[in-house]
């Protein structure tokens, strides 16, 4: 059912091994009989993808050299892919609508291409895996369906924000904030006791636009106390300036296709 | 980043191998000097995952007997952890509101323990693979922490029903049915197209109350001329009796956790 690009271990219990761990094995091979790759290859593949998750160059085999930063940068654009497929997919299925709306149900809202997100869930969460998150904040609905495999990735909790009170809720964190796209004023809300103030918040979600709604998550966390390190998006509409708005938190801003402007119904993107 | 129980291959590519697939490898040991399992184990453990998610006693080593069809269920039910850990989960941190509400806000809804939901869509998906679904259809926003997870699994799209229409709909699928928890009439909607006449539909959803969301689904499905195939849950409210009014539609319904009673604020489990 799993599909792997390297694999390293076998691997039996429920610890924990996103802070740390030992791994103490020779490397070795199968004898198959129908191999994609060559062994040397799928070495140097398997030590790229742990220098990336771990950004440490131990993990060489002996006589190879460690890789200098700038090979790191280059394999790991290669290693992941969930930027171009998105790429791909917005510049061939996103339809633009009256007033700009980028219609993405196709592949990424009410329609989900779930392996999509799966890769742009692996690209994403490796640029802040060493801000070591202890939760995602997200925005529902549309912002699950990036953050729910982040927070698989990360091994972290997800917390989502709502745009309504449930009758479930009884003390809460509250934000309100101008959506642009549905031209109205919209209030977010957070069960207290989601955050706390030890925790270290990832914000994740689908779409970075004029970045109010961000802005809303971002005293939301304040307010829990706990500390916001980045935001994660797949989308980011540059031409809304959301970045320039949230540029005082001083927070690293992630996205994976930025769409420098849209032309009568034709979506450009950044290159 | 993962963690793995049994690891088979080298795989590189993006093939498909849901459906068939070959692999023509020897078994082969890493010389390590931890070890967590012994070596015996560890290949039972891997043709017991083999077996169970191909339902095939191929993949046994030779001179180790197929197993019989009831180790494979005793075997299947130790392979998975998902359905004893949400119980758990459920016992420990549910809470009972006025109404008989089961609040499940800490682990499954606005707070999500993505490592359950991960082990839960594990058990789930197994159950229904068999039965090769197409796509899997859920409900937003709760249903989607499940439902995504398990479209990962099965490598499907996901697809969701939303509570009200969007701009970007313009020919959609609707059904209406009435919500006892929120006490009011629901409409559900899904866009034409995202369902298809050759779609093989699992409706996946957080709660199995009455059974009158899912019979709308099921309504949606059948109005785009697709054949469901199963439904799964995380939790059933047993005393709803759910199973019961969908039974005419003749589908395996499978749930993790059955509630069979709530009295005095008490949940009570079927064993």
């Amino acid at each position: 059912m799993c599909q792997f690009r390297t694999v390293m271990c076998y691997y039996d219990g429920m610890g924990e091994t996103f802070e740390s761990g030992e791994c103490e094995v020779a490397i070795v091979f199968a004898d198959s009989s129908k191999a994609l790759i060559t062994g040397t290859k799928a070495i140097m593949n398997m030590c790229e993808t742990l220098v990336g998750f771990w950004d440490d160059a131990e993990f060489m085999p002996q006589g190879m050299r460690p890789p200098r930063p700038s090979d790191i940068d280059f394999q790991k654009k290669r290693l992941f892919s969930g930027a171009s497929m998105l790429r791909d997919r917005i510049l061939k299925q996103a339809r633009v609508l009256p007033n700009n709306i980028i219609d993405v149900s196709a592949f990424m809202e009410s329609y989900i291409d779930m392996a999509l997100m799966e890769e742009c869930a692996k690209e994403l969460a490796d640029r802040f895996s060493q801000l070591r998150p202890t939760k995602i904040l997200t925005v529902a609905t549309t912002g699950l369906v990036i953050a729910a495999p982040m927070a698989v990735l990360l091994q972290v909790p997800l917390v989502y924000a709502r745009k309504q009170r449930t009758m479930v809720m009884s003390d809460y964190h509250m934000a309100t904030y101008a959506s642009r796209t549905q031209n109205m004023n919209k209030e977010l809300v957070v069960s207290k006791g989601h955050l706390s103030a030890d925790d270290r918040v990832l914000i994740v979600d689908d779409f970075l636009s004029a970045g109010s709604c961000q802005d809303a998550l971002l005293r939301i966390i304040s307010d829990a106390g706990a500390k916001p390190i980045g935001i994660a998006v797949l989308v980011e509409k540059a031409y809304e300036k959301g970045r320039m708005f949230l540029s005082g938190y001083n927070l690293p801003v992630e996205s994976l296709a930025a769409v420098v402007s849209v032309d009568d119904g034709r979506i450009n993107l950044e290159e």
